[in-house]
């Protein structure tokens, strides 16, 4: 029995309809006592791959046992499962879509299949499914008591680097608020002298890895190990998205010095 | 002394100014062990009816206690009443221009007035007037100590269903964030076999009433009991707003089959 | 040994990203017990002088003790230092760049400055710097533990109301959600019968000064005392930035009558 004070959400729900708030009551009705903390409600409509990655970057930071709502659900109605986890001593409801998928990259899993009540409503599992467990689990509930375990989840493609003779090449996982491109290229892709190629030929960009924004002078393009330990290409006081035209997927070589 | 841990925020005071911060520090300065929760601050500019309709459905998700601010409030500054109320064991504040509507169509309602300080500014009553009663109520006081009984309160013209012959005739009552038409048609006219027609004589729609959105493929629209009890339609993996070229108070009439 | 149990939470960080996530974790991890209050994450990115003014206006009305973190950072990563403040008995966490301006102009001030970890992200001094710094003084830390006094600090540019004969000269500080343009003539510039001009010779607008929207007729321009105590100027069910084409930063003229 480890009760948790704190259930944080995720999801695609917007802010302007009465979806977040219901599953606050679900919750808070039946768990009085917890602590619910925002993490995000604007996930694109239906955009799994970007709440895999917001959750998988944020989850660790919170203190163990707390429980971990994320409803990016856009096959709700469909058959795919229900699911709670436990990760790292943390608790996890969420649609068996993907959506758990960097959390499950992260460390083991423990994974079970929550049942869906007959008088669920078809097209609103947040409130009727994954908010009635995550309130059981932060009152104490045993994962095991939640339903069978399961295996075979579904996971999201992972965007992988591979090498080129001495490149080593990836992607472009998140573009953030700021318009920095968050890539999947490890930090010891870019040692000492190596710059970072986008774009295709006639528009390709050779950028600089330095430290941080303040290598560099306002207005230039600059790559560096981002706060999420991998490269992020930026531009100081701009944004990267617009100045080079990329978008998530796009490719991102290093080639060393 | 009825005390509650749980205040919850619906404004339409948008996000990027100081105005939900400054209530919700009034609010924790008298009631300091009070959980704030915000349901939204996101309703548009003014629109009374969608802040009903979207605390219509939130409240009575909360638990019994809980203490419901809700502040879409274009006539402040004018004579309007600021009120404060009761409804099923639940406590609200908010102005008197039918943003409770929908809460006061569910139960009995006990209302009461609330005086304005002197000393209240007077384009911001939702920090002067509405927050201070919200901590009231939920430090205990009784509604009936916080201003004199009133009625003939003011409430948003209902959208009434018809009939029209076996049709049963409704209206689009809110549009969600994932395009969804959310309608007043009550589940029982949708029986086996009925479908659902929108638009004008030239465009109409005819849309098969399925249980939810896997009943049809990718792309199509679809009608079914929504997650608030009356009839929706949507598209599956789509925009039905945008694919129907409907907003809110559409004509949306259901056919028996 | 003073303990907070509230902690607020001002950034541009925006709503879609790990970010806000990440700080609230560092922060529930090492204070468990503290609420978590959101003032705003949507300040434009970079704008310090929003930040600034939102938190200049929403500080105050919580209670003594409460610990504000206000990471609107845009040199995050130059050599900019990072604060910790005390004044009028709240404790407030941000960068030496002006966000606090605002604040400091209130009351005195005792300020520390804060230092980094080696191993803080360059980038993400929210998360790896200014949140823990947050959780320590809400668990009861001096803030002369947290680093050296400093002095010397970044304000910015105040800016400054002149007078021209009997005219008081000032300008657009803010322009809040509903288009109201919040400006810094304080009260004693709109006596009885001034009126308030904005806009060049050939399309300056004349505005009558009233005490409220209710004192003119939906759809016409209005000055009043706003909420802050200066003179606004709105539109009653209007947008006064849209119809008089102005932002911030726009001279305001009030003249008396």
């Amino acid at each position: 029995m480890r009760v948790s004070r704190i259930v944080t959400l995720l999801t695609d729900f917007g802010t302007a309809d009465s979806y977040v708030g219901e599953v606050k009551g679900v919750i808070l009705s039946a768990a009085p006592d917890v602590q619910l903390v925002d993490l995000t409600h604007d996930i694109a409509p239906g955009d799994v791959a970007a709440g895999s990655f917001v959750l998988g970057r944020a989850w660790r930071r919170f203190p163990s046992e707390t429980v971990h709502l994320a409803v990016v659900d856009p096959g709700v109605g469909t058959p795919r499962r229900a699911l709670a986890a436990e990760v790292a001593g943390h608790r996890f409801v969420a649609p068996d879509n993907g959506v758990l998928s960097d959390v499950f990259a992260a460390a083991h899993a423990d994974v079970v299949s929550l049942p869906v009540p007959a008088d669920a409503s078809r097209t609103f599992h947040g409130r009727d499914v994954f908010a009635p467990a995550a309130a059981r689990l932060a009152t104490g509930a045993a994962l095991g008591a939640l339903g069978p375990a399961v295996g075979d989840l579904v996971h999201l493609a992972p965007r992988r680097v591979r090498t080129e003779g001495a490149d080593v090449i990836g992607q472009v996982v998140h573009v953030d608020r700021f318009g920095t491109l968050v890539t999947n290229l490890p930090d010891d892709a870019v040692a000492a002298g190596a710059v970072v190629q986008v774009g295709a030929a006639g528009t390709r960009h050779a950028i600089p890895v330095a430290v941080t924004f303040a290598d560099v002078p306002p207005g230039s393009l600059v790559a560096f190990i981002g706060s999420g330990g991998t490269v992020e290409i930026a531009v100081r006081d701009g944004r990267a998205d617009a100045v080079l035209g990329l978008a998530r997927g796009a490719e991102v070589r290093a080639r060393p010095g």
